[in-house]
C-alpha cells in the first residue's frame, strides 16, 4: 500500500496527482501555501478525476485534502467528520 | 484499504490512534488546534508506537502528519519531502 503526498506549485502537476488516483493510490494534497485561485483550479481539477473515477475527497484541515479512488475508504474521528462537511464549500469559503 | 483522519482533543485518544497503527491502517493526524504541549506529548506517543512497530511518520504540514503502519509506503513529492526533513525537529520548531 502506498500513500502519497503532494505539494503542487503548478498547475501542470494536477496530472501527476490523477494519474496516481488512476493508480488507486490514496493521494494527500496541500495547497495551504499557493495562490487561492491556483488552489481552486486544482481542487477543482481532482473533484472533477475523483468523479470520473467514483472516489472520495476528505479535508483534513485548511488546504489539506485526502484524495481516495474508489478502493480506499476514509474514516475519520467526529471533529473531522464534522469539518469535511463543509468540504464542498471550500472554494466559498476561500 | 483504509485511511484513519484523527483530531485528537484529548492525549487518551492516543490509544485509538495506535490501535489503528496496529490494525496495519494509516493514520493522518491533525495537531493544529490544540495546544503545544499536548500536541508534543500525542506526537512523542505516537512517534514512540510507530518505532515499535517499524512504522514511519511523514509531515504534510505544520501540526499534520501520516503514520504508516510497515505495510504502507509514503511517497511525496520534492516540496513535500524537503519539509518532511524537518521532521524530528517537530518538538523544536514548535
Amino acid at each position: 500500500m502506498k500513500v502519497i503526498i503532494h505539494q503542487p506549485s503548478k498547475f501542470d502537476e494536477t496530472a501527476t496527482i490523477v494519474d496516481n488516483l488512476k493508480n488507486r493510490k490514496p493521494v494527500v494534497i496541500n495547497l495551504e501555501n499557493i495562490d487561492p485561485d491556483l488552489a481552486r483550479k486544482i481542487f477543482d481539477f481532482c473533484s472533477g478525476a475523483l468523479y470520473a473515477l467514483d472516489g472520495q475527497i476528505q479535508k483534513v484541515s485548511k488546504g489539506i485534502f485526502i484524495l481516495a479512488p474508489s478502493n480506499v475508504d476514509i474514516a475519520g474521528d467526529m471533529t473531522a467528520e464534522k469539518e469535511s462537511a463543509s468540504l464542498y464549500n471550500w472554494n466559498k469559503s476561500e
